[in-house]
């Protein structure tokens, strides 16, 4: 049995749980913190960041959410999320690369840092300043993908692939924290309504981080 | 004909070109600075980064070294670099995330922007104190490489692997700059001479950015 190591509000911990539940591969659950990481957890992944995964039978721990995501991709067949040509592969990886970096660097990882951590760890305000520049770069990128979702069902061409699942991952987290403005946004939202209404997903948004209340159309299909 | 937009010192176009001279694809180079780009060259890549490579005649434009990477390890059968079990493919893409984002956050990108950017954009003189703590990462992570070239001969394993390619890269780029100091890290120093022996690795050594002049043993095989 897969051990997944993580916390309820890590982008990159959801991604690969969106994916691994749209394959219908099961998991146990473990809470890491990051920020006080374990020497345990340490040991499993020297950079320290989550989501780690286990399976302690076949001695295997797999770590970096595309790794692990690529892993599934190669080993399970069923719902293929990087599937058409290798151009439409290098398309899918673009994107994915681009929330995972991108978009976390500038939305998701100041939002993190001023609305989680800064309350859990340093019982400190957020910074007014820092909210307002990571919402004004989600409003710029939420225009790419209006942009993207203008000319494609979906956002890396015609089918639901890994891009998709890595946005609505690092969205999720960003919209949890109040970051999103879904104002002007009706490409994205309509694909976004979408998203939330997989089983796979729905799961996923019902969990809630200690003390971070999120705002009440976070989990709702109509938003 | 491929087309490559970078620069001299971009780890991420040296990734590219380092795989791309091992498997045997030719391509030309067109020089590209992502802290001025051209509007012609953000049309490409929105993220404005480098490395882009585009085929005109087949209308392919590939942004983003990892997807890149992936594109011609599944199209180009020679010198296979992510070989083995999904589960050895794993530990590669680990491994080459942790160069292309931790290594280069930690030492690449403050050593660009105190020692290039600094010198080339704005004129001024690098920050001492940034300059030392990136070294001082440098250091740690080179610790890191020294336990995994103890136990393997390679990176991720037995043979060289687009982990080596990545790794090499942001060395290169980190000691061009200044920010490597070789003492105390034997195995790592062993299996940088070997990537330096390189035919294809030693054209890129051959490479100089303008005004920025790299020390004495940079190019050399035995340093």
């Amino acid at each position: 049995m897969w051990l997944l190591y993580q916390f309820p509000l890590c982008p990159f911990s959801r991604k690969v749980r969106f994916l691994m539940a749209e394959k219908g591969v099961t998991y146990d659950l473990e809470r890491e913190s990051p920020w006080a990481p374990r020497d345990d957890f340490m040991q499993m992944n020297p950079a320290g960041t989550t989501p780690v995964l286990t399976d302690a039978t076949r001695s295997i721990t797999l770590c970096d959410s595309q790794a692990i995501c690529e892993y599934f991709e190669e080993t399970v067949d069923q719902f293929p999320l990087m599937s058409g040509s290798p151009v439409d592969r290098a398309e899918i990886r673009r994107l994915t690369a681009w929330f995972d970096q991108i978009v976390f660097g500038d939305v998701v990882a100041p939002l993190l840092h001023e609305r989680m951590k800064k309350r859990l760890v340093h019982r400190a305000a957020p910074d007014g300043g820092v909210l307002r520049e990571a919402m004004r770069r989600a409003n710029t990128h939420m225009d790419y993908t209006d942009y993207l979702l203008d000319h494609r069902s979906w956002l890396a061409g015609g089918t639901m692939t890994l891009a998709d699942i890595t946005a609505a991952a690092h969205i999720s987290v960003a919209d949890y924290l109040g970051g999103i403005d879904w104002q002007g946004h009706r490409p994205t939202k309509r694909w976004y309504a979408a998203i939330k209404s997989r089983p796979s997903f729905r799961a996923l948004l019902a969990e809630r981080m200690e003390v971070i209340i999120p705002p009440t159309h976070y989990d709702q299909p109509d938003f």
